[in-house]
C-alpha cells in the first residue's frame, strides 16, 4: 500500500496510538501557564545532578521511564526509543537512554525533534517493525545558553527578539494498536533558508520553513486549515508567529483563529521571556502536557503539530553561514 | 505483517534495493587502499571552501547528488534524505541538504550513522512511505580533530591507540523496488557502556556495543556468522577489532576469518594512522565504495555491516562521564 501523498506527506494505514505521555518542567516552566498539565516540576534547574547537562539528562530519563509506567507496560515491551536534544552529540539523550536499556535511534531536528520522533516512530510502527515506541526530547535553558551563546554566569542582556529555551522534557509512548489519540498523517519538511544570520532571531529563521511545510501539508492532503480544531507550531515565538501568519496569507492560506504557537503558550507575560519559548521541550511540554489531555477528554479532536527547528551551530554562525530552518508536521486525531 | 524478530532485529518484507552509491575521499584516503573504488578524490582537504567544515558539507552534497545521478533518477524522485555527521548540530549535513531541496530527516548515531540511515531508510520504504531514499554521511579529519580534541594547528602528538577520522563522504540510494543488493534485515542496537573514559580509545569503548548487537543479531535471526560471506564492523580499529573477537568468543560466537573492520581497510600501513580509521565516513567509504562493487559483481553475496558509534561529547568528557557505545547491524544480500 502506498502511503505517500503528494510531494512530502504520508497517511498512515494503521495509525499508531499515543497511549501515554509524561512531562517534566523546570522551575520557570512550573510557574508558567501549563504547569497543571505537568507530571513533575523541578524545584531548581539542577536537582541532584552536578551539571545542567546532567540535569537535562535526568529529566529526559524521568519522562521516558514515567511514560512507560503510565502506558502500563514493562520497559522490555518498548521496541525502540527515538529521541534527541540540543546538546552537542545528543549528550542529554545518550546518558538518559543508556540506563533505560532499550534499542535506540538518535534523531536531530533541532527544536523540531518532538514532531520528527513522533512521525518516524509512527512510520516504524505502521510499517510492522514493532509494537511500542517511545518518542522523547529534552532541552535545558542554562545548558543551551552556555553552549549556543554566552557563559550563563556572564548575564549578557538578551535582545527583545530572543526566545527563552525551555527547561524540561516530554515523552510519548506510541503503540501499534490500542485506544487513544492517533497519529494519522505527517508531512516531512525540507530545509528552507531565508538567509538570516542573527542567532537570537530564530523565530524569523524558522517561520518560512513552517509556512512551507504547512502549505505543503494542506496541498498534499487536500485539506483546509479548518480541518483541524487547532494548529500548533513548535517554537516560533511572538515574532515568528506573526511572520508565519503573514507568509501563509501570501500563499492564500488564511489562518483563522485556530492557530497558536507552543512558544507563546508556556510562560506568563510577567515572566518576561521576551519573544516566547524555544527549544525541543517547547512543543514537547505543550503536546505531551496540555494537548494530550485535551485530546483524551475530547476537547480537542483534530490537531496539527508543526515542529520547527533552527539548524545552526556556533561554528556555522562564526563561519558567517545563514540559519536554515526545518519544520515537520504531525496530524493527531481522536 | 510483523517484521520484528526476537529482541532487537527485523526482517524486511519487501527488502529495499541499493540502486546506486557514491563515494568521495580526501587526499589521505585517496592514497589509501580503497581509492580505486572512489568516485572522486579531493586534491587537498579544503578544496574551494573557506573552512574544513564547509569542505565536509561540500563532500556530502557531492555524494548525495552524484548517487542520485548514478541511480538515473531526478532529484524530485527522492522522497527523503536521511543523513548525519559528527559536527555539532549536524552542520555538514544541514548545509549539504539545504541545496538538494528534498524532505529531510536528520540522524545522529555518531560513527554508526551510515548503518542507521540505511536501516531507518529501509524501514520507511518497506513500510510503504516512499519509493526512493538517500542515506548519506560524512566526516572530516581536521574538522573533527578541532571540534573533539585540540586545535589542529597545535600538532598535538596522537597516542598509539588513537584512530584517524576519515575525510570523506558516502551516499546510497535505496529504492523500494529494482535490481541490486538488498537490505534484508537489521538489528537496532542498545547503548552499551563499558565505563571507559579515554576519548582517544574509541575502539575499546565501542567494541562491547558491537559484540552485543552482533550476538543479538545471530540469536534473533537464528544465524551463525558463517551465514555471511563477510561481516564488517564500522570503525573499531585494530585494538577494538581484537577486543570484539575476544568478546564474541566469550559469548560462544567464534568469528572464523570472515570478519574485518572497516577502520582497518582504508589506510596503508605506512600512512601511520596508528590504530586505524574512524568517523562516519569509515564504514561509508568501505560500504559505498568497495563492498557495493563486490556485491554488484557477485564476489560478495551476503554481508553484515555493523556500524559502531562512540556517544561522547567534549562536554560529557569534561564532566567526567564515561563513553558509551552503540552499534547497528544491517544485512545486505544479493
Amino acid at each position: 500500500m502506498d502511503k505517500k501523498r503528494g510531494e512530502q506527506s504520508i497517511v498512515f494505514g494503521n495509525p499508531p496510538v499515543i497511549t501515554s505521555t509524561a512531562v517534566i518542567g523546570g522551575p520557570m516552566e512550573g510557574s508558567g501557564l501549563l504547569s497543571a498539565y505537568f507530571d513533575k516540576v523541578m524545584e531548581d534547574n539542577i536537582g541532584d545532578q552536578s551539571s545542567w547537562e546532567k540535569s537535562e539528562s535526568y529529566m529526559l530519563e524521568w519522562v521516558i521511564t514515567t511514560a512507560i509506567q503510565k502506558a502500563k507496560i514493562a520497559p522490555p515491551e518498548i521496541d525502540y526509543i527515538l529521541a534527541g536534544d540540543l546538546l552537542n552529540q545528543l549528550m542529554a539523550t545518550h546518558f538518559a537512554v543508556r540506563s533505560v536499556g532499550r534499542p535506540f535511534l538518535g534523531l536531530y531536528g533541532a527544536c523540531s525533534t518532538m514532531a520528527q520522533s513522533l512521525l518516524v516512530g509512527a512510520m516504524i510502527l505502521d510499517g510492522g517493525f514493532g509494537k511500542n515506541i517511545v518518542a522523547a526530547v529534552s532541552s535545558h535553558h542554562d545548558a543551551a545558553e552556555r553552549q549556543y551563546r554566552y557563559p550563563t554566569e556572564l548575564g549578557v542582556q538578551r535582545p527583545q527578539l530572543a526566545q527563552w529555551t525551555v527547561t524540561g522534557a516530554g515523552a510519548a509512548v506510541l503503540a501499534a494498536t490500542g485506544d487513544g489519540p492517533k497519529v494519522t498523517a505527517a508531512t516531512i519538511g525540507k530545509i528552507v533558508d531565508p538567509g538570516l544570520q542573527d542567532p537570537n532571531a530564530m523565530g524569523p529563521a524558522m517561520a518560512p520553513a513552517a509556512a512551507d511545510t504547512m502549505w505543503r501539508h494542506f496541498k498534499d492532503l487536500n485539506r483546509q486549515p479548518s480541518y483541524y480544531d487547532m494548529i500548533y507550531s513548535g517554537d516560533l515565538g511572538t515574532i515568528g508567529k506573526t511572520l508565519l501568519i503573514q507568509l501563509l496569507e501570501e500563499k492564500g492560506i488564511p489562518l483563522s483563529g485556530n492557530y497558536e504557537d507552543c512558544g507563546c503558550m508556556i510562560y506568563q507575560a510577567e515572566q518576561d521571556v521576551h519573544a516566547g519559548a524555544s527549544g525541543c521541550a517547547s512543543s514537547a511540554l505543550v503536546l505531551c502536557g496540555q494537548l494530550y489531555k485535551l485530546l483524551l477528554t475530547g476537547q480537542l479532536r483534530r490537531i496539527l503539530l508543526v515542529g520547527t527547528g533552527s539548524l545552526h551551530s556556533t561554528t556555522s554562525y562564526q563561519q558567517k553561514e545563514t540559519i536554515p530552518g526545518i519544520a515537520h508536521a504531525v496530524a493527531i486525531e481522536v
